[in-house]
């Protein structure tokens, strides 16, 4: 009993052509120019049927089980950077979640549906200036005028910044403070007040457009609310955990490769008489590595299993996320070390992996704060 | 879709309360003795149809498929010492495996289904005092006398060496050298010239008999061997997937059951005006190691699946050897150091926890060995 | 420039001569009875000038410099159980070192000058059953009476409980709570209402006695404090200082020894046809921890040397116990997997040197308590 | 004892302020321009009595003892970039030792002086494209004609390279192979026939000039060989004793520094309602980690004391370069961990400070090397 049918193997098939014709051959370009042309790609992307793959039909959506999304991601572990399918997935697994679950027929059809049709991208708007992963910490506000909400505050470390037309904000609504009176709100991007106050030059995930975000009395109707007013917290935790998950999908793919490239690197690479893995110590450094990915690779199976099962995936997605952020890191760094001078400079592909794969143990929460939901979770402290 | 069908449920309430009213309430005594009443207690589990689950009924197994096994292998892993688990699964798992798949109708009449009715200790013998995990290494040589072997060698840290009724042991039977020209022949410890050299005194898993076997002119006959004389290396080999798989279905149980009672130890114990589990060193300390079980949990059930639906799980049952040796080291090591100096005393579990949980690594194939494999299977060096 | 002398060169000479003849050829027996004759041990070091030596000849002391303590110390490193230093650092360098500093004439000519000849073996007694590391929950009660202290409590994980003749302990002499109004009392044992309640069994260091100890209206002098009444915890914290320096001091001696006997196994030793030590993973672990051993090594001198300058060295006292803990039990650990099912075996003497090193990092302060220390120092926190 | 004395101190203080004026206002340009104008600030140093500390005053060295050099290079370790202490260190005290030990007369004066004046810039040439760290699979060639060498090959990742006045190289001058007949070289860098093939773009240490060497019938004097020809090998390898010296005399600043930085963000950095430092999990391993570098700080000070007392440091200096790299990299990590998305940004200190610090275990000889090189020193293999 294998997990994936033909269709998933079609799928399959089918993603990874579009990555190894559309994708990776621009991306250097991508890297080099600081952003990449979003509503371009997706919009095709969208044409093949890969956008928002287990979403209702009636919004753009493919109405596909779950499983199809982890072969997407799978898949897009084959790009040759980290900012693409990081950018694909704030677009397509971050941002639109709880639209797709809680928000409205009419914010549906504005919103959701046009960014499953690639016409527009969304982006999602949490962190801040000074609550880091704490969002129970964040202090963007919005107070209600009639019928609309007029929103002041700032976000950080926004993905999809400078491109993206709406935003899935998370704002206070009422002054109850820490987790509670918190709401989503989707905000356009051409709403007056708004601007992107700066685009953030990273330590990797170059091609992607990360930005510094203002609102200065932004007014959007209070229609553009999803979901319940006061459960922007619990929407957006459920949100987070498609976000662990999409996160997670393509981590083994792109390590696999990445031990791949080093080991056949480390064939033609002669050392002291012999090729480079001759070496038992970097043998056995491999084998622990490859032994962490399949395993990571399995645990994903599983939970992508088990959501479209029905099951509470939380405990493992964040489980998944903590382990993939660790691992991504190990290989990266690794990866690195055999190559030795050639692998320190930018030309070799193992720079930028290295500076790229540093992230995903501080983006969409860091590891700390995955520790701290797990021994919550498991009753410790 | 869950692995476990509401049959496998049962058997692990079944397998639970055996392990809870007929051998949990004996460890200690056990292990004070140095020794465990091997025949009754696998007499019966095998009424209790607990023994040779995946068996062929003919022989006195059970004819289920191999997730029984896995669910058996789990609950034993509630069973209070790391020796019992052990002591069963070499009987069951280790000792059995070729002699089933390869045995002749009769040698399969004689000695596994005596054995599956728990009336007979099985054991197999393959480690020899200059060989350790090199199995390509080991000189006990058998040679032939018209339609017998005559036997001479050593064998040593055999486990159930003192109770074993019979023995599954690897010889060479030619003088081709390396993994060439060895079989898999059965030896009933009644014969002549076999002895218990000595039984040693271990670290940990002191319950079980283990010792150092002398075969001086044992003679047994040519039909004793199992399947095709000379393919004896290729058998163990997949023999030893079988045992892997056994050493490392328990360990999640076992691991999760420490873990627990060291929560709820550190939820207790006060110190610096505070619970002890409100270190949040230690609370996520635990958050890591259960992420960890949580991970190996899966790939073990990925892996019983795979099994079952008859792919070749070689690799994955060393990988998760491998974690599963290294895990319960540190797991191990980490109640201990919770539990302070208290976990230093031998009346607290954790001080027989910490030495049974070290020979993992050790014992079925060092950490190295499933190291070498996997390199060598993944194709560096 | 070295640090040693000559003289600090011929001293060495004479205790490893010492050990080697005196010590060593007795420690399996010490082993198997769980107990040592300290006195008659100590007697003849004290004969040899081995005690005391950094303490004042008037209280029978040598009035050496510190260096002669760190020789001794990395001499007895050569002891072949980790007991017998355990129990004389406890008698020689953690139960009296507040005593020598702040103990009245008559208490030093009563206790300090019969203990520094070997006729009397002391202990000091500071741990609870409630409290563990944390020095500041301790409740054992000292009220006065006129001219004495009846003293009611408890003490556990007692070095030479059974043998001491006197004991160094921590009390409340009043009601402030946290760590204020401590005293140190000199208790002798044969006072009534004190008993060794349980000798202990633990995981290693079995030849040396540990015990729980009652305190049931144990009456003392009042004139058995040493130094200030109501300042016992600060005195206390200035003699742990001691007790992490020569926890320390003997472990690089220990280590270096175990990684040498284990790299000579190694070389004799066939795997693969070859010896195991051309393993290179084997290699590069052994040259990893032999590196960590030596930096360990320097970084005692350096203590050592400050120490004899007249500075504070507090927080390099407390690096040093943390890192040799945590050193000990990884050197240990390696010379087990390394020895391999050899090393699993009660006749190696790998077994007992990973039951004995695994206490380093608990006794003396738990590490935790050593981070807790030095985050506390560095101001982090 | 201190290491130090008032002098040492007023020199640590007069390099200090030079570091502070003179250096790191004009890191961040030196970073955006990828070069650094050496000969202007070395020039500068060489007034100040830095360059060629312990070198002989005849060829423009200050004639002071190693624990200057020791000093010097502790406070260079204040630069706010990786990139000037290693250019420095490569003119200073990499590309120069074996010159100042074993050249004549003649070719002292004629480069060793000025190079000690700042008036010319130094390089050493070394690795090779096919080689790495194996310096005995090196190929470039010298051949003689006359009294000339001529020169064909090409030297990889060699700092300094596009301002480099004169190269310190290693070839082979005869036939021998491995080890066997190597001799360095002095090459002036406008000799014909020498280029720079191309300047390399690197994941850090940006503001370093690093490049690719091409040799094509470089014709040099064979006065210009350092010492004996054919014992080039063995020269570079006592030369490499000063470079891993160099290498790891700096690093307790750096990361000293480093970790205070990221306290001192800890603690104004709120999150889930109090100081980021108030994070047991972060305080414990900032513990750690600083533990770690003193432990390193200690360590380097017993080796320039050693190197000054004239005892051969190789097994000292090779475990310090071990340590140093991989600490530089633990500690850069986690400031960058404990930054958050912070520390992802360029714009923040942590970015070029991971990027940096990820060369120490590659450059220098990679730590496979020095494990390789200490595990043979040890007689482990």
């Amino acid at each position: 009993m294998t997990l994936f049918s033909t269709e998933h193997d079609q799928f399959r098939a089918s993603v990874r052509r579009f990555v190894d014709q559309r994708i990776n051959p621009n991306v250097e370009e991508w890297e080099a120019a600081g952003i990449m042309p979003l509503r371009e790609i997706i919009r095709k992307m969208a044409k093949l049927g890969f956008v928002g793959l287990d979403y209702d039909p009636e919004y753009g959506g493919q109405g596909a089980e779950h499983l199809f999304t982890l072969v997407l991601a799978e898949e897009l572990g084959r790009v040759d950077n980290g900012a693409f399918p990081m950018a694909f997935g704030v677009h397509n697994a971050m941002a639109t979640p709880s639209l797709h679950k809680y928000g409205s027929h009419e914010l549906k059809q504005q919103f959701l549906a046009p960014a499953m049709a690639g016409d527009v991208i969304a982006a999602v708007a949490i962190t801040e200036p000074e609550a880091g992963s704490d969002v129970a910490g964040l202090k963007t506000k919005a107070h209600r005028d009639g019928d609309d909400w007029i929103i002041n505050g700032a976000k950080i470390y926004i993905t999809n910044a400078v491109q993206a037309d709406w935003l899935c904000v998370l704002v206070r609504t009422s002054d109850e403070g820490g987790f509670k009176g918190m709401s989503q709100i989707i905000v356009p991007t051409d709403t007056p007040g708004f601007s992107v106050a700066k685009k953030l030059d990273k330590l990797g995930m170059r091609a992607s457009d990360t930005g510094l975000l203002s609102f200065d009395d932004v007014r959007v109707p209070v229609a553009n609310t999803i979901g319940t007013i006061g459960r922007g917290f619990q929407q957006q935790m459920e949100q987070f955990v498609h976000e662990r998950m999409w996160a997670c999908y393509s981590v083994p793919t792109t390590m696999d490769i990445a031990l791949t490239r080093t080991k056949d690197y480390a064939k033609q690479r002669k050392v002291f008489g012999a090729p480079l893995s001759s070496q038992q110590y970097l043998a056995y450094g491999y084998a622990e590595l490859a032994a962490e990915v399949d395993m990571l690779r399995v645990y994903n199976h599983a939970i992508a299993q088990a959501y479209t099962d029905g099951e509470n995936v939380t405990r493992r997605a964040t489980i998944a996320k903590l382990k993939a952020g660790r691992l991504a890191r190990q290989v990266a760094d690794w990866c690195v070390q055999v190559h030795g001078g050639v692998g320190y400079m930018e030309e070799t592909w193992t720079a930028r992996f290295f500076r790229d794969n540093r992230l995903l143990s501080i983006g969409g929460g860091a590891d700390e704060v995955m520790l701290r939901v797990l021994s919550s979770m498991d009753g410790f402290a």
